[in-house]
């Protein structure tokens, strides 16, 4: 499969929702996929992934799927990841490449550790931090990735052509890859997408309990709309997103509880200064952080940063 | 001044920014304004919104300006709104009615009834909830509080004909005009406007000391983006505003800070239930409150909602 032109004969997606249903889009786009089979729970997603022309071939068995692929992608739910690894471990062929798109790694080499067996060299952990507010295969689009960040956690026991070939697989698509540990990506995201997540569904939680909803956000300015957006991503996929990853976000909300209630003791003893002093810094880091980055697609991510 | 033709002869407005140039621009091109004075500190902002057709005359005497005014708009940092009323109250004509934009009401009725005496029967609290990511003058549009609400609350002092000039005004620049009390207000804003701007403040700070900043920030998807776009707020303004509508805002921050701690705790043991109950709960909430709610244009309010 590897060589100087990059080519996939067959492409077995397992979950054709918003990322994978994108991916196989993109890699077609691209032309370096000969055949997509998309794997599901449903019929009815499978089906409208086949009307769509995202895959060409549909099927609930994930094992049969498999049998002569020559990459896999698992872009399942993340608490799904280890039964969908148990399920296509003994069938896969020697040749193939496996790779996921789960929003924690940690817990997905785990996974990995546990299902694969011998084919443990053949994994790849990797995760698009792309997204969109939709979900499903409808929402799916040929340039999701375009512009936006991959990153690969291999293990030391991964080949390196396995690498190789999934980081060529990402990079048709327009990403951006980059490699670093599942424990450093871990530890990264939880910072910048996973307390984010909890600290504005926590926010809005708490205003719709002390205050009525329809005048309480019929008062709210763009920027509470901007900011409380990632709180309207869907609760089960950010629940198991935060069980996955708890070592490394439980610390940081707690960081987070206790830099607010020291804000709150210095605005209560008319401290502006130290208020000040906080918001210049955040807003100074927030300019310095993103004046370099590349410009991401307006509305933003909040299905899965 | 009212009457079924309402009309504006002469409207001083002090601070010409992006609220004040906006207002002006707003009641020009409605035509209710025939001539307007535009105050400031600084000659060069002023020579701005003059040679931008903003204002037809510029001065920094505040109180020279007032003493012909039909209305008087003070549009100066919330925190120079005491010092304007004690330069204006003096100089104020009997047929003026005066205003204010500041995003805290209560602080402002205190300061107008300890500045204006006399005229105190002619001051409309009033806070238009838009606002832009930019400032100043340049950045005004006369479509800025189009769609949007403005809330007044009037003292039992105020005269009706008070209230009803101001409300006509508001309303001949496409707002929408809202009657609270300033307890009501400050209780309301700190909940939609001043909370989730510590917070994000907060959170970008927090992140920006136990981390890297471009590595960090290299990651961040939209979701992020949009999340921490109201910490590039101005530092200054926002310290001002958490000062003066403390009594309300430090109980939110306190509750919070809980509601972060506790869901910390239930995470830590693996209590993906309570997690669930809170996403789905603010999701739900989030739809609902904003359902209803007239679009907002896109880039949302920074500044000052």
């Amino acid at each position: 499969m590897a060589g100087d032109t990059f080519r996939i004969p067959l492409l077995t997606v397992i979950g054709v929702g918003l990322i994978g249903g994108s991916l196989a889009r993109a890699l077609r786009e691209a032309g370096v996929v000969d055949r997509i089979i998309g794997v599901g729970r449903s019929r009815d997603s499978l089906d409208a992934a086949l009307d769509a022309g995202i895959i060409d071939e549909a099927t609930t068995d994930a094992g049969g799927a498999v049998r002569d692929a020559d990459v896999v992608v698992i872009a399942a739910p993340l608490a799904a990841t280890d039964a969908v690894l148990g399920r296509i471990a003994r069938a896969l062929p020697a040749k193939a490449v496996v790779t996921d798109v789960g929003s924690v790694k940690q817990s997905v080499v785990e996974a990995a550790r546990a299902r694969l067996g011998d084919a443990l060299p053949a994994f790849v952990p990797a995760h698009p931090v792309a997204g969109s507010e939709q979900s499903g295969p409808a929402a799916s689009s040929a340039s999701l990735f375009r512009g936006h960040t991959v990153i690969l956690s291999p293990l030391d026991e991964t080949r390196l052509q396995a690498v190789e070939d999934v980081r060529r697989m990402w990079e048709a698509t327009g990403a951006d890859v980059l490699m670093m540990s599942a424990a450093e990506h871990d530890q990264i995201l939880a910072a910048v997408s996973h307390l984010p997540h909890v600290a504005a569904y926590a926010i809005v939680d708490l205003l719709a309990r002390i205050g009525d909803v329809d005048e309480l956000f019929g008062l709210a300015g763009g920027g509470f709309r901007d900011f409380t957006r990632i709180a309207s991503s869907e609760g089960t996929m950010w629940r198991d997103i935060c069980l996955a990853n708890r070592d490394a976000l439980v610390p940081l909300m707690r960081q987070y509880s206790e830099a607010l209630a020291g804000l709150a003791d210095s605005l209560e003893r008319g401290d502006g200064e130290a208020l000040l002093r906080v918001f210049r810094h955040a807003r100074d880091s927030r300019h310095r952080g993103l004046a370099n980055q590349p410009h991401r697609p307006p509305g933003g991510s909040t299905g899965r940063p």
